[in-house]
């Protein structure tokens, strides 16, 4: 990289010794070196933020930065893997020294919580872009796969669903009301990276609701080449999104709004009482395909399935 | 990812089975999985390529796809590291499948020719961004690092430098002869990956060349501080380049244009015997700190030291 890129992601990033023993050698040359442990598994994901795509023009660049790492590490956590390393790809219109301080405090204070080393990055000009890959470390054979729920599992949920997807409606002047809660959930995620360790050895298949509960459970089930039941009425649902449904009557809201981070993970019956007392059963897998959804024991037609760019 | 995402990637990059076993789950989970070698680091480097700052808006999208690629498996060459796998970040204008199909064919070809694995992606709407992130294997303590060079070493260059430079040149209507070498290097650079493996326990410090010679070599002489002379009349250079300087007088363009991709790389004086014949000396580290240019034996002042965004 060019010395003014470089210059950069040393100014604001990489100030820290590296956290994690595996990282031999961060940034500074061609590559990062990685040490490898013995018996695990390297999990490898990638995602990419752009402006007026994932991020409205006018974002805090604190929760910006926060978002970015989020949304990455939760994919590790969907597979079970401990994160110990990303790269950072920023495009950005112009150097705004105020802005990158705010992102890259924002993107390192979660770095930090989590004990994740940033070991590489490269900086262009260009439209606001942001890109991340984020490495984890899950002992081998028991990283949990979008491809392991069986018929008979039960589905289960980390937490509440459509906080983030209301929160998105209050940014888009689409509901009066300011929701702080839905509010923190859209802009500040946090990863479930401590649930996704917990799950190994309990949890078979698992995801993370980035696009919607039926879209990414739709995932889980095209995978394991299986159906499932869900039940409106068992999903965990905040004070703020209930009122939101009893002022609307959009109880669908839940169901297909995405980024939530919450990890949905199918579960055999006789492993439950393992699982974390805040986790919440919503449905069960069927040999049957398709996804059938109860409420007040009616079954359900949805519109959309979640979000798509190019749609 | 999304389905559209997801679909976009897997029809035109993941048609394949995995060409390395150690990829043990290649596209399609919210990760990939890496069966980890004993005895080897990871090493790990990420570019992005922006339209309007490392490609024109009429670049030929097959070569484009070439580029992107090559310029990262040549990070990983520069440090004697094996390519095995890549995560591609899309950011796209809008879905236009003839440029796409050109795009991963050019991508692809590349990637098979180094059995190299595609094992992630990200696909967003927005203006043309591209990043990768690439991975490979060195063996424990092999890796080819900037901070390695001693005085004494003497610096080669695996092939001439300017090329790239003088397509640019070509491109931008600057030069008016369309030297088709010059734009086969700026188009089509070739990673020098075999020649980063045997350089592998023989040379010391290694970079690639795609900021410029100086630049590039600066960075060396910074991460081992250390200084160096370097003789511009030992710089191998194209029969094309040489009628350039010869039209023009611009002796200096080899030395700050990027974009070559080739090795420069410090070798003891009694290792120079097991180089590959194609390697050329151009010059020596030595203790005293800076960069001596020498021409027909004068010292001389350089103007610039390489492409930097922002300046």
């Amino acid at each position: 990289m060019a010395k003014a890129e470089f210059d950069l992601i040393r100014r604001y990033f990489a100030c820290h010794q590296p956290l994690n023993s595996e990282v031999a050698l961060g940034i500074g040359d061609d590559c990062a070196l990685i040490n490898l442990p013995a018996n695990q598994q390297l999990a490898i994901t990638t995602d990419t933020m752009v402006e007026g795509v994932h991020f409205l023009p006018d974002v805090d660049p604190a929760a910006l930065g926060h978002k970015l790492l989020a949304v990455n590490l939760s994919d590790l956590a969907a597979m079970g893997a401990k994160p110990f390393a990303v790269t950072l790809a920023l495009s950005l219109p112009k150097i705004d020294h105020s802005w990158l301080e705010a992102f890259s405090l924002g993107f390192m204070q979660l770095a930090q919580s989590h004990a994740v080393d940033l070991v590489g990055g490269d900086t262009t000009s260009g439209s606001l872009s942001l890109t991340v890959q984020a490495l984890g470390f899950v002992p081998s054979s028991q990283a949990l796969l979008r491809s392991a729920a069986q018929p008979g599992d039960l589905i289960y949920l980390s937490g509440p669903v459509g906080d983030a997807g209301l929160g998105l409606k209050i940014r888009l002047n689409q509901y009066p009301f300011q929701e702080s809660r839905a509010l923190l959930a859209l802009e500040r995620p946090q990863p479930q990276v401590a649930l996704g360790l917990a799950l190994r050895g309990i949890a078979r298949a698992c995801i993370d609701i980035s696009d919607g509960l039926l879209a990414d459970l739709g995932h889980i089930l095209e995978r394991s080449e299986v159906g499932a039941r869900l039940d409106w009425d068992a999903i965990p649902l905040s004070a703020e999104v209930i009122r939101y449904i009893e002022a609307t009557g959009d109880w669908q809201m839940p169901l297909v709004a995405g980024d939530d981070y919450q990890l949905c993970f199918s579960v055999s019956p006789d492993q439950q009482h393992l699982l974390p007392e805040r986790c919440v059963k919503i449905g069960q897998i069927e040999a049957d395909r398709g996804l059938r959804v109860f409420k007040s024991g009616q079954i359900q037609t949805i519109q959309g399935t979640g979000y798509e760019h190019f749609a």
